[in-house]
């Protein structure tokens, strides 16, 4: 494995920091979705905690850091689950958290926020315009901005997944939008269980970070067009994309009918209710049932925040 | 606290026989579902596992007792949760287990009691019926018989999600049926932390065990009128409802009105999915505001195996 900005040590030393809320997550085979996919499926479970993601564990890290650093106020973009993750966290160590997040998230994303206490801000345009956003907002005001993916506290957060991906596992298979969960989970699986395929998960109306890993450049586009609104950026940032091509086996990109049709099964076979995000792994098993026939595969549900009248719209039979 | 059946060095040491996929299960604080209740609201998550409920922390030990002694065979009636546990538990140890259910019992907890390679036999009539059916096939075919709440390591397995609940708590709310539940937390929280409330939630349709609780003596009823299938009981056991007297501090009952409602708040302000069952908790404190008010509530999300199209006419908005 060529070298990453990932250190097994710092990750490990992470779980002392994370409010063990949101560690040793369920891992659990689910008969009844591995009956459906021709596989044995385990489930990772992000979403049975405070703020319905594993975005919290980045968070626990990062707020930690500035509080003891002496921060007291801290800015982010956020497509929905790391300002609320931030606003857990912050709260906690007395910071003023400040979200910009782009008008068209998700309203259960966006209520949440405000209610962890939160200042949100809205913006016109997507996730990328909410980034620029919040850049100028903390450079206008002094504070630190936290940067998804790029801030390496984030990455290492998501790791810790890693650290509890156990088992006889044939690969695993991580939703890749700004790359945190992607690259950091992959970096503890190749370093500690290097036989096991990282398989990054990304849908095909915002597929910028996939194309960028099989170009092996930044690829950015011009807009994205998907229900996955917690992986929908179109600007790669490059720090993240060499530790992608270092870690990950593979990127596959999935159309939005699979998203939808791995909700479905994950609500009817699983018992789940999740958010498009979440269900790109089994959107992949059912894209190429006979890469994963037979094998043992994980997949991370790695949120659980939707609009529920969007929700059952998708998940109608 | 009287002397019950039940003792904390066997429940502390039950966690070192039960599959450790069932144990340390989530417990959070869900705001969201708090600020609608107007209390702090704790859920303790059982569903994330291959059963999805909690019946298999009784069934691990039921099923290594037996296969230690030799057994080859079991037999049990269930509601629907008890036999899918004992199926994985038993499978796991080379037990053939034979399942007797009501055919009324809901499809989805059928089904997986199959899929789980147990021998299912259906009975007209309630949950009772299929009690006196499987008492008779255990007595002719010489197998032994697991009768829920009954045996003691049903109560114990139970018991140790009350080792799980920590933290500064005032009351916990226990879903009521046999009362494996009920007294093995029960007896944990006034043995380890007497100051919790022991609150036992049934419906009122279904209000044998509470009524045999109030009035200390067991009170049957002819039929149940619930879809808490979970906790639809009328025969109450003698000697669970003497450990009952000892731990609870009371026992409730909730209509059905509430319990839909329950299910309902737990999807919309938590994203679980739940059965019935699992629902009496927010069911209770949806009938008695006043009583919660501003405390620290616990509840035992207890099961989430529910047909889906009896599911979606219940929460619906």
């Amino acid at each position: 494995m060529a070298a990453t900005r990932l250190d097994l040590a710092r990750i490990r030393a992470a779980r002392q920091v994370i409010d063990p809320i949101f560690l040793d997550t369920p891992l659990y085979e689910c008969d009844a979705l591995g009956r459906e996919l021709g596989c044995t499926v385990s489930v990772k479970l992000e979403t049975a905690n405070p703020v319905r993601s594993f975005k919290a564990r980045g968070t626990e890290l990062v707020a930690s850091l500035l509080a003891d650093q002496g921060h007291t106020a801290v800015v982010c973009a956020s497509a929905g689950n790391l300002g609320q993750a931030l606003g857990w966290s912050g709260r906690r160590r007395g910071l003023d958290v400040t979200v910009v997040a782009s008008r068209g998230a998700p309203a259960a994303k966006l209520d949440r926020i405000r209610a962890l206490g939160a200042e949100l801000e809205l913006v016109d345009g997507d996730f990328e315009r909410a980034r620029e956003r919040a850049a100028n907002l903390a450079r206008q005001r002094g504070v630190r901005l936290v940067e998804d993916s790029l801030d390496i506290e984030t990455c290492e957060g998501a790791a810790t997944i890693g650290l509890e991906l156990a088992g006889s596992l044939d690969a695993v298979l991580i939703a890749l939008g700004g790359g945190a969960m992607a690259t950091g989970v992959g970096y503890v699986l190749k370093t500690l269980s290097p036989q096991v395929e990282v398989i990054c998960v990304q849908p095909l109306g915002a597929p910028a970070m996939t194309r960028s890993w099989h170009e092996r450049r930044v690829v950015t586009t011009d807009a994205t067009d998907t229900i996955a609104d917690g992986v929908a950026g179109r600007y790669p940032i490059p720090a993240v994309l060499d530790d992608l091509l270092a870690v990950a086996d593979d990127a596959v990109l999935v159309d939005e009918a699979s998203i939808v049709a791995g909700m479905r099964l994950l609500l009817e076979r699983a018992g789940l209710v999740v958010e498009p995000s979440a269900a790109l792994g089994v959107a992949a098993i059912l894209e190429d049932r006979d890469r994963f026939a037979g094998r043992h595969v994980a997949t991370i549900v790695c949120g659980g925040n939707v609009d529920l009248s969007a929700y059952h719209r998708w998940v109608r039979p």
